[in-house]
Formats: C-alpha cells, structure tokens, sequence
C-alpha cells in the first residue's frame, strides 16, 4: 500500500538534498519544481523515485551540481547550449528560456542542447512557452533502450517529444509521450509486480516478440511505437532517430549507443562522439502566424470538437492531450502524492545519509 | 499486368494536361516534377494515379489554375502563405522556398500554408532544403479518415510529416510517413484486389477491430500509428493532431472535420472554419547550431552505425529512413515507372477528352 505525502514536504526534502550536493539555492529550487512537476501529473517514474539516482550520478561526479550553463554558438532565431553537466533540471530550463526569448525577438527561437543530464518530463519545459502565448516543443535523447526495426541492438532511447499549444477558454493541448509502444516506466511496473507485458512492447535478445518485462536484463529491447512493421515500428524508428538527431547531432551531444545511462552502475561508453546527453527546444510565437485571439478561438473549437466526438461503446470521450496529467495535478495538489514503499525506502536512506529528515 | 513507362514521357503528358486547364507553363512544370517524384520513389498513389482528381477539382471550381500565392503575415523566422486555391503541387514549393529564404537569414524559417490543395508527397517539398545543408521540415494535413483512440467518428486526415536530414558522404534521412498505422494507399491496393487487411489498421463504425479493407465505405475509420490504446494509438492521435494543428489552426487553413476532401465528388463541408487545406512547413540551416562539416561528419556515422547494427534473423540490414525511396528512384529512373491497368484507363480518358496523346 501506497503512503501519501504532501506536495510541499517533498519538496522541502527535495531541496534540503539538492542543497546538500552542492547546487545553489536557486537552481536546487528550480530542479526541485521540475522534478515534483512529474509526480503532481502522475508520471511517476520521472519523479522524486529519481532523486537517489541524480544523486548517485553526482557521486560519481557525472553531474555538475554548479553548472555554467552557456551559449557556445548562435543565430537570431537559433542556439547550441553547453549545460557543463549541470542536472538537466535545471539545463532544460535555461535553455528553453533562450528559445522563448529568441521567439520574442524574431518569432520563434530553437535550442539544441549538449553536456547535459536527464531533463525530467518533457512537458514541464514545454509548458515554459504557453503563459508567453507560444508553442512549445522540448524532446530529449535518452540511453538505449530501443531497437530499430529489424535490429537485435539497443540504439535508440525512449526518446519522447512535448508538444504544447496554448488555447483560449480550453486548457492548453500537451501532447507529452515516448517514441516507444510504451514508456520505460510502465515496463518496471510490470516488473515490480512480476506481470507480464501485452504483446507489442518488447523483444527478446533474437529480436523475437517477448511478454515477458524481465527480457531488457537478457539483451532484449522496447521496440519503436507501432511495434512491428506490420503495424509501423518504422515510423516510431523514424520519431525516436528524429529526436536523437535534432537533440544529439545538432548539438554535439552523445546519440544512438553512445548516450551515457541514467543510472550510475553502467559506465558511459569509453568512445564518445560528443558531450553528455542532448536535449531540443524550441518556442513559436502564436501571433508570429495570425492574431493569437483567433488563434486561440479555432484551439477552443478544435479541443471542443476533438473531446465531444461519439465514442466506442464503454469509453466516456476522448481524451485530449493533456488531459489525464491536469486532472491528475488536481486530484494530487489536494490530496498529496502517492509513493511506492519501494521509493519511500530509497528516499530514507538518502535522508539518513544527508543527516536530514524524510 | 502493369505496363512500364518512361520518365520524361510521363512528365510531358501530365505538362500538357497541366497546361490545358490552363496552369502557367513554369507552374505546370513545377506541379509535373512534383507529382512524377512520387511515382519515382514508389510512391504510387500520390503520382500521376492523382492527375484525374486534380483535374476534376479544377473542374469544380475548387482548385484555381492560375493562383497569385502571396504572403499574408511575417516576422524574421516565420510566415503565413495564402495559397490562393491553387494545386498544392505548386504552393507547396513556394512556402517551402519562402522557409529557406527565412533560414538563410536568421537560422530557421517557418511557414504555414492555408488555402491550399493536396501537395503531393511530404518529401519533395522537405527535401528541398537538403542542397542548402539545411534540415526540412513538411507537414499537411487531410480529409478526415482517421478516428482518433475512442472516437467513433472520423476527424483527421492521414496527416503524413516528413523530416529530411542532410549527411556528408552517406546519402540524407529522409523519414516520411503517414501519422496512421497503414496509410491510405496501402488500403487502397487490399481493396483492388479485395484481400483482408491485417488486424490494427482499421475499425468499423462501431470502432471495433475489422479486417474488411472496405470499412471505409461503412463508417469505419482508419486508426492512428499505434493501432489500439495499449500499444499507443494516443500517441499518434497526438502526432495527427499535432499536424492538423500546425498546418490549419496556424495558418487560418480547415482542420479536422472541417477539411476539403480530395475527391470531387464530395463536396466539402458548408460551415468552413477556414480555408482550404493547410500546410506546414520548416528549414534550419544546420550551421546555425554547429559548423556543417561537423553536423555531416556525425550523421554519417549516426547512418552507418545505424544501418551496420545486428538484424533479426531473415533481415538483410536495419533500413535508414529514405533508402527504399531512394533505391527505388534509381530503378525506376532506368527501368520506367510501372503503372496499373486501371491508373491507364484514367489516363486515357483524360487524354481524349483535352485531344492529347497518352
């Protein structure tokens, strides 16, 4: 059974530990906010459940906790940033900021990113562009996990892509998801439970359609949205190789086999072709196309007409993007966060060792 | 038993039939090397097989031969194209040179198109960026035969996206896909031939599984890439969505159920909520984020490494998007472009009624 903490003392713990490697205050609070923005929209997995990890990672002095996050090259409408293997919590965040301000200037901005950490979820950096009436986009390369269509080999990560376009009375459209079947995440579930996964999202080391979620341990991989070419895994390839390309090749950042993995027990590759991890942003001005009022007008009869479809029988409506993940944040801001025991545990060996309280 | 044609023989029909409805001879060239791309790289029902139904929406009034493409809105890095109901086939050129024209002077350049028609294959007008070593972006959207997860009703277009990538000595990545399991065309040739379709690609009219490849006709609906809810059917209704989005709700253009169908028997629906089709298209100039040697150096290897990787048993080698299209260029450039019985007959019949020669 699941323990339920609320917002704010999580968050508290998160900074006191962010504090406690070395990050200044303001960036500990920041990464704090990116981090717990997970948990608030119900995508565990990229929540506090990955404080421990960020903190072994700078242990192992992979992560900079007093990044100089600079531009090393730029245009008007572009920029490469160097996030000196700072968290990529507080990476995203200065990088995004240079797309929304390059957006203000000459209507849209664009920022590829290199010598970074993970970002946490996509959506958070994202969303940065709506108050400012913008689109967003954030997507991230990520350790391979993922095989190609007719690979055996793990060469893509699960890569997602955020897309967030303001609307007017509606609430924004988010679209935040990996380029795979399904999320990494969803998989340790089935781990942590011992269940198998539904045909589709996994193959064995031969490359043979798996059910079971233990089979990444024996060189299998998560397989490309669509599954199988049948069904269009080449077009899933073809997202994931598109963000690790504009996150990693346009930046001079680490791609394909060569991005260093999240978790600190496994060695980044001894070769690499760039510098940490990449990430890709970018920020459209609205009314750099048309007024934002009536671009907002056509959002709202979009979201209304796409939500009031005729459903299949047994399902209420249609989902818009986003909308699981806001009405989570509603639910959580009330009633707190849910943690796995599993979790609770980690985040108590990480408070004794800091001599703080969790 | 299709016949073979030549190139340039195909290329002067369609010329004089473009000409004949009175399209300006640099136009007509343009649409004609636009549509024969499309039959090159074995896209076939995006070619010439299309020629009739442009014609017969030039005969309905809905497509304007002559049309003045003009830019209604910009700012450094963006721009609003009205396409002045012309073929798709010639503004979609037009934008994409307006984008590159933008990237050359400040990075990127971005434009979305309204009061447009059918524009062919994404990966023309994508591809156009590569000469310039820039990134290409295209995007369209459709008349609706897409259901979106849970709904019944059909209210997106096969939405397809192409991103093209320039490399060094490695020919470019070129990924260009429909944002639906299968695309149309591929159900078009099981129902010529009246063979099932497999599970995944289609539901019927109560969203129900079906392998009757005439759903269509019956209220059914193609499905989005990931063909049901468990293997991440929401995730291509956000990549529909996403380019349903960008091309219409930008530019001022019809989205969703709004949009004009391509065939002219239809007509399109009486309450527009903008005009025409839409179109989105994206150039970066790979040297606004690092020096083009570099960028070109490194996809070369993202390439081979990618195309080098271990297959699955039966597979010769992983495919880099944009070989087959490319292969298949090189075929039938020498061999001719095979076409159907029944895309013969069109043909003809187009011919003796504007008193041409096929």
């Amino acid at each position: 059974m699941d323990a339920t903490y609320a917002l704010a003392s999580l968050k508290n713990f998160t900074l006191e530990i962010l504090k406690k490697i070395g990050c200044p205050a303001d960036q500990a609070a920041l990464a704090t906010d990116v981090l717990l923005s997970a948990d608030l929209r119900g995508i565990d997995s990229h929540g506090i459940a990955r404080l421990s990890g960020y903190v072994r990672l700078w242990q192992a002095k992979r992560i900079n906790a007093t990044p100089r996050m600079h531009i090393v090259h730029e245009t008007p409408s572009t920029a490469v940033v160097d996030g000196d293997a700072g968290l990529g919590l507080v990476v995203a965040p200065y990088a995004m900021a240079v797309a929304i301000d390059k957006a203000k200037k000459c209507g849209t901005g664009w920022v590829a990113v290199k010598n970074s950490n993970h970002f946490g979820i996509a959506g958070y950096h994202a969303m940065m562009a709506l108050p400012h009436d913008m689109i967003g986009i954030a997507m991230t390369n990520a350790s391979p996990l993922v095989a190609p269509t007719f690979s055996v080999e793990r060469l893509l990560g699960t890569n997602p892509i955020c897309v967030a376009i303001p609307a007017g009375e509606q609430p924004a459209f988010v679209a935040d998801f990996a380029t795979t079947t399904a999320a990494n995440g969803k998989l340790e579930i089935l781990q942590r439970k011992n269940q198998d996964a539904p045909e589709g999202w996994i193959q064995n080391k031969k490359g043979e359609s798996s059910i079971n979620p233990h089979e990444l341990k024996d060189g299998g991989a998560l397989v490309p949205l669509g599954s199988d070419r049948e069904h269009g895994s080449h077009k899933g390839f073809c997202l994931g190789a598109w963000v690790d390309i504009f996150s990693a090749v346009l930046s001079g950042a680490n791609y394909g086999p060569w991005v260093p993995p999240f978790v600190s027990f496994l060695s980044p590759p001894a070769n690499p072709v760039g510098e940490g991890i990449g990430h890709f942003f970018g920020a459209m001005r609205v009314d750099a196309f048309r007024p934002a009022d009536d671009f907002k007008k056509h959002m709202d009869n979009w979201i209304t007409t796409f939500r009031a479809a005729k459903t299949v029988e047994g399902e209420e409506r249609v989902i818009i993007p986003g909308d699981p993940e806001r009405e989570m944040e509603v639910i959580r801001m009330k009633d707190g966060i849910p943690l796995n025991p599993k979790v609770v545990e980690d985040l108590q060996e990480l408070a004794s060792r800091f001599a703080i309280t969790f």
